[in-house]
């Protein structure tokens, strides 16, 4: 075999300080000559850096790994005046730092009403009864011997962006749209637990109950229940995390999350709807006339752009990627397009794969800052037709009342120093 | 707007607990007399859960969340006597307790050679050189600069199942199959890099070196640099952990994962293999004849059943689901055979979308155990027609002394008892 030191050798004599400090010198030299772009300008270290020279540390040490001390700004965040408690509130996903489509389950935003609740999977229990043939409760042993599927699709609180609707601006893209995240779920489909109890004839709506002290209750179609609704035990591979209903949620693909109910204690079958409060006094879009609509589930085609964003600071002319993610509660995204002058004209940004119904959609798009104040915004197009509205258009049909659905195009101003702004055009 | 109690008299004057007691009533007659399936014979408990009763933790006490306390033994193991020290060691991730194909970046296995590098990311510099026109430097910004993707890759070490090969036989799906996780990447493509660069007509050899303190260097041909080879900053949305390279890695999709370097700092151009010694006396496939394969870097097809495994015992005879894995570093997985009476007959388990290439496919497959000793295994088909090969092919062809690229297809026996044991027939 091989001596230990062939590596070495291969490098034609040079050991590695001086090969890299030959190539300081040599790089210095050419780049400088290169100039303008970015790469070029910056300087060759000739010294090994300090984490080279060390063993860092073992295999032993870090069980459960977790993020760099360099990355500490990527958390979740909530906002004090919003709630007047901490039990029934949100924190937001940081958006503007994170790329692809899966969030990470450490950031995957949280709206609890009271309190995450922390349960003993052991003595957590399912109960499925009402207008069924045979009520069943199941353990959560019963539950992971059914057959089972992954599903990637988006979670997204009915009331993100809301705090737009009166003309509020928060200046952060995190607080703008975080309260979404995209997560690969793993489960049984509710359909499965439902013909295991047998629906009787007038077997119409489906009430939802969690086992969290708000025992957070939504009603919903039959239909949903027997198409892609779904009860999920795993969220990007591990068991939910407890903020996301640990150890059973229910997933509603493509509806207000609110309804995609955690910590799953009950599914009862009923002949029309419960109107729970929180599908009436809260989750409710509230009309210019004072009535509301009665439910409006779906989470229509929306889209943002995560950098820049008011979290970011432009760093002088050059060339730089355009990061954004699009989603629609009824489907695939089929375009995403982007204006650089608020509005005027539109170009079209290519999208990453995989392009998947009811799942974050990501774009990227390289785009060459001249310096100049520039308004900047996405809208997003779904395979039914339906194009992203500007916040006029939405204001129009439904006023400024409301806290829920705004799907409205998002503008960043980036001004001339670099700094960018949420600001509303259009 | 209707009253905050409108959900309670929803439910028909039945308040919260005397409606559960009286579903305990009915259920309880009606599941004794089901029988049978597993769901029926739980009890439903006529009180509340206590985690009902109280509130939970606020949305402010976890901006980075982590896994229920009921998940602990969900993590990343070493084995102490593998190796000298756990600077040169590996941990693995525990497969038996996870579902779908993402690999959660908290339990994603590593493998250092000199321990896991922390490095700051403002001074981390990314030097390319060599034989191309002009050499560069870049910086984490510079990168995240350039035109960028996502992709959805597995990286596999080369001595994953490399314990075997000689007759041990770990008992845990952890340990056998392990080194092995799979995640979306965003990053630039190296083609990209080196365009900039400008390759000069001899470049035919591209190495790779890592800023940990093993400075570990692999050669790979240009063609594959132009090819699929990525440079990643960002694992599962949020940036790479630094036990997987922070704050860049080189990924090789499909080949063995220490050619994947880590802490990327420097690839340089060149018209021969370096032969470095992580490609000669390590990473090498040892022959009966003494002499070894030059190269061997794509990780052939291989599966594994991670549901039930050693880890796991098997709760009686009745209906269960069998989970497992199946990869390529050749393409996409075309099919997954099972069999249950030890490779004399075999089905075809569905596969889950989505099926990506060089990327984890899951599998599940409802199974009935009757409680009798049987022995349970799985072999993947890539689209090259490629079968996951049996351990006596495997020696056949390359006798006993190797330690990597073991991709033999895994047997478990489920003995009587519902316990599982690794077993290695034919």
């Amino acid at each position: 075999m091989t001596k230990e030191d062939g590596g070495r050798r291969g490098r034609a004599g040079l050991d590695r300080r001086s090969l890299l400090g030959g190539a300081a010198g040599v790089g210095g030299t050419l780049l400088a000559a290169a100039g303008g772009a970015r790469a070029e300008e910056a300087a060759i270290p000739a010294e090994l850096p300090e984490w080279s020279r060390y063993l860092g540390p073992g295999v032993d040490d870090e069980p459960y790994g977790k993020p760099s001390k360099y990355e500490a700004h990527v958390i979740r965040r909530n906002v004090e005046w919003l709630t007047a408690s901490t039990e029934s509130s949100v924190n937001f996903t940081p958006l503007p730092w994170l790329n692809g489509i899966i969030t990470p389950n450490g950031v995957f935003f949280e709206r609890h009403h009271g309190g995450r609740a922390e349960i003993d999977p052991t003595k957590h229990r399912l109960l499925i009864h009402g207008l069924v043939e045979k009520p069943l409760v199941y353990t959560m042993e019963d539950i992971k011997r059914l057959p089972c599927e992954d599903r990637i699709w988006f979670l997204e609180c009915a009331a993100n962006g809301g705090m737009e609707w009166r003309g509020a601006q928060l200046n952060g893209c995190q607080y703008v749209r975080g309260m979404i995240g995209c997560a690969q779920w793993t489960g049984v489909r509710l359909k499965t637990l439902l013909e295991r109890s047998g629906l009787k004839p007038n077997a119409k709506w489906v009430l939802a109950e969690g086992a969290d002290a708000s025992a957070l209750t939504r009603s919903f179609p039959i239909e949903k229940a027997l198409d892609d609704a779904f009860v999920a035990y795993a969220q990007n591979g591990e068991a939910l995390r407890p903020g996301q209903g640990y150890p059973l949620r229910l997933i509603l693909p493509g509806w207000e999350a609110n309804m995609s109910v955690k910590w799953l204690r009950r599914i009862e079958v009923g002949d029309a709807p419960w109107y729970t409060r929180w599908e009436t006094s809260k989750y409710t879009d509230l009309l210019p006339s004072g009535k509301a609509y009665k439910f409006t589930w779906v989470q229509e085609a929306n889209s943002v752009i995560t950098w820049p964003a008011p979290e970011h600071k432009v760093d002088g002319p050059g060339q730089y990627m355009i990061r954004g993610l699009a989603w629609s509660g009824r489907g695939r995204i089929v375009r995403v397009d982007l204006t650089f002058d608020g509005g005027k004209n539109w170009v079209t940004a290519p999208l990453q794969e995989p392009i998947l119904p009811k799942a974050l959609t990501r774009f990227y798009y390289p785009w060459r800052w001249d310096g100049s104040s520039v308004i900047i915004a996405s809208r997003a197009i779904d395979e039914t037709g339906y194009v992203q509205p500007t916040i006029t258009q939405l204001r129009n049909a439904r006023g400024r009342n409301s806290i829920y659905h705004n799907n409205a195009i998002i503008t960043w101003l980036v001004n001339s120093s670099g700094e960018v702004e949420n600001v509303q055009v259009a």
